[in-house]
């Protein structure tokens, strides 16, 4: 909220055209005087060694601080804070599969996920945290420079205080508000789970506490381009960063097809296939069509399918994922041992987008995408999003849209591959590759009723609002930002 | 969904800023052969002749085809379709009232509100349709082409066919899509109701039925000068209409100052008070202040401070509303004969708006308002929203903040006075005054943290979207839009 206390010489917010993202191709670091990459990597694995944790299984039964309750079987903490484990019945009239019942991840607090951006020198920079967390495969990953959820600010955690939250919860200090819009996580996991996503671009001097680091967009997009580095906290925050006018426009003359195509789907203002109002109808008719949706939490002991012991929950056939149980020692963080119950997924997932070059513009293939947990039914999703495996012993019809075009993808048509890590807090070794495949086919609607191509800025538009763009596309959203970068483009 | 298929001539949706919609001051009718108001009040009141309806009230447990829960005292309708009567329980921590339950209608079903618009000589056109309710005070009313609940034109009824349905349901027709978005009632008597409006243009010969009727832009705007004669239905889809360009800019210097500020705000792109950024972080900031509201179902038993007979449910100090059983013989409608539950408000509502010309531009303050019936948590609604003979007997501070300056207003400070039904088939006898007042007065930001000065063109903007602007608030958006009209503003 900046109750119209706008800077001296700054005009609208980011969301009004006169707002530019202020990226250049010189990456620099100022508040951690790391000059370069290289010094980043330095940097960074000096963290990894300050910040840890241990984490070791341990049984449900056995998690300090959590009970089950001998009535629903539900898993919560004592305080009634932090979150519990449930039962989810969905039912999906005329769906493949048309009812179902799951453990799910009741988290109702919505958090904070908060990048500070500063500029220094013309050049917009994000402060960002080394962080670590129990689930993160690789220890230390690059966070928003807030992550905290209402427990962790309020004081549940009994840890220390959040570092730089004052900047996001005090509305009287002199900033400008770039983004805040309450964003939805993974609808298969979590039931309704949403988080405030912030970018405040602040004014004064800022300590640099150790842990964090200034890094340009460009840097940061760098990033995007290795493994399991940049969290998907920090991903989905990025992709609210608005994009249009980033760049002047006479700048696409020197550039490659692709990049001056994704160039002119950020810019918007171009030919976009659809235009928002038709984009708009077609999310309104596929939200009215599903609307006999049914999700209803029941206790965690009447789902049907799972198995349980005193270690651990599992679906009886060993797909999707288990609810296990983790002991955690850590250093660098705001508290010291604690123990909680994590979801681990089954296999690494395929999170990718058919990307298409339409009269010059670069469009993205989306998909609108039901999810039991979703607060209004769909959202919009990637083109393909599931972990491959589960459809190994299927036959072809049975498979997700588009899934064998992109397995099946040519080198030469790959824009972005790399494996991303998602949220270390809930997640245990949750990981997903992050594809763009550019291609030339159609895509009929008649045949795929529920996929629309889209650009960037209409993409960028929706961000703006809350429960249109789901958490796996913003990821992509990011990384297909990053691509800007003339290094960050693959061969 | 247009699927893309736009008829010749036509580019892109109406909410792109090349749609015009075409407005002139030359009000004629096509279909019904009547050629001015005159006529207009002839056929209305054969219309009132030929469709009636006969209310009885009858005991809520003498509802032919209702029953009453024996467990929880639910009443609903034996098909399990239609609405059920259920209990609230609300908890809003840190409100002057945090805590209290209550009946409320549980229609979990989206219908369809529609208005067919089609171009004769280069004039818009509206199909409105004179239809009568069993709640309606007098009587017909003019609502939109289609107005019909998902068990209406599934055939739950049993009635005959919506006319016109089909233009809404069949994609295959050539039309464009000017508006199709999902939109909350009334938040304290519905639980998260919605209805999808819709708005479709077009281009084949329209056969007219008996009850319907053309009407241009202008006419509609002057009928909404007429008191409970454009219903609740037609109203709010009045409000998704988008208006930017309706009318070229270099007509304002021809007008007077509030209709060219009128303009101005409906235009876009002109000095407004707070960004569109700002205005949704500050929106996102309520939500999530607001995040601990709770608002769950209980059976209508436990509803505490309520009293029930087999006559009617009503608040202990005869405040609020009651609920009650009709039995209505209709004529010119679906159905001959039925029976339902409904509310029958308290008194005669107040829905006011506070209208300031800020640098040229009409600004209308709106409230961000917390409803226990609304998907998420907060809504804009007017200024002032309230039934004022509640407030008869408390101290000035327990007043809603603006009530007493828009009571106590000089008749020269108002630009629209008029009485306005709500929702016929649900509501008996539910009126509201619909107030529209200039003023000069500042609104300091620290003072009312949950209000903020808006044009029109950023309420066209949200109403794009769902649940951003309530029912309320969307009538006197269709009201003010009227005040464009030279013979609607008030001298």
């Amino acid at each position: 909220m900046t109750d119209g206390a706008m800077a001296p010489g700054l005009s609208g917010s980011a969301s009004d055209p006169e707002m530019h993202v202020r990226t250049v191709e010189s990456a620099r670091f100022v508040g951690g005087q790391v000059p370069d990459l290289a010094e980043f990597d330095q940097w960074y694995d000096e963290c990894g060694k300050q910040n840890y944790t241990e984490v070791e299984r341990v049984p449900l039964e056995d998690l300090a601080g959590w009970r089950t309750d001998p009535v629903t079987g539900n898993i919560g903490h004592h305080s009634g804070k932090f979150f519990t484990v449930q039962g989810l019945d969905v039912r999906l009239p005329g769906a493949a599969v048309p009812a179902w019942t799951q453990p799910i991840i009741n988290q109702p607090e919505v958090g904070i996920l908060g990048i500070l951006v500063k500029e220094f020198d013309g050049v917009l920079h994000c402060l960002m945290q080394a962080k670590v967390e129990p689930g993160n495969a690789n220890g230390v990953q690059l966070s928003p420079t807030v992550q905290a959820t209402r427990s962790n600010y309020t004081g549940v955690h009994k840890g220390k205080a959040v570092p730089y939250l004052e900047y996001f919860r005090d509305r009287d200090r002199p900033h400008r508000m770039i983004a805040d819009v309450r964003q939805s996580e993974q609808g298969a996991w979590f039931h309704r789970k949403r988080n405030r996503n912030m970018i405040i671009e602040v004014f004064e001097p800022v300590e640099v506490l150790d842990g964090f680091c200034w890094l340009t967009i460009g840097q940061v997009h760098e990033l995007l381009q290795v493994e399991d580095l940049i969290n998907m906290d920090a991903r989905t925050v990025l992709a609210c960063l608005p994009f249009a006018g980033a760049q002047p426009a006479d700048t696409t003359s020197g550039l490659d097809g692709f990049r001056a195509a994704l160039m002119r789907s950020c810019e918007g203002g171009r030919g976009s296939r659809h235009s928002m109002g038709d984009i708009l109808a077609w999310i309104t008719d596929a939200r009215t069509q599903y609307d006999d949706v049914h999700a209803t939490m029941i206790p965690l002991d009447q789902v049907r399918g799972w198995r349980r012991n005193p270690e651990a929950i599992w679906h009886e056939t060993g797909a999707f994922f288990r609810v296990i149980g983790v002991n955690v020692r850590a250093g660098g963080r705001e508290v010291g041992q604690w123990m909680q119950p994590m979801i681990e997924p089954l296999g690494i997932g395929l999170v990718a987008v058919l990307v298409k070059r339409i009269d010059g513009v670069l469009h993205v293939l989306m998909h609108a995408r039901v999810e039991a947990g979703y607060l209004d039914v769909i959202e919009l999703g990637p083109t393909v999003q599931c972990t491959p495996e589960n459809y190994d012993h299927l036959t072809p019809a049975a498979r997700p849209p588009f899934l064998d075009e992109v397995l099946a993808t040519s080198p030469d048509q790959i824009r972005y591959d790399t494996v991303l890590s998602e949220e270390g807090g809930r997640f245990y070794h949750a990981r997903n590759r992050y594809l763009v495949v550019e291609t030339n086919r159609d895509v009929p609607l008649q045949q795929y009723p529920d996929y629309r191509w889209m650009t960037l800025s209409q993409l960028g538009e929706l961000l703006r609002h809350s429960h249109y763009v789901n958490i796996q596309a913003r990821s992509l959203i990011a990384c297909l930002h990053s691509l800007w970068s003339k290094q960050a483009v693959l061969a």
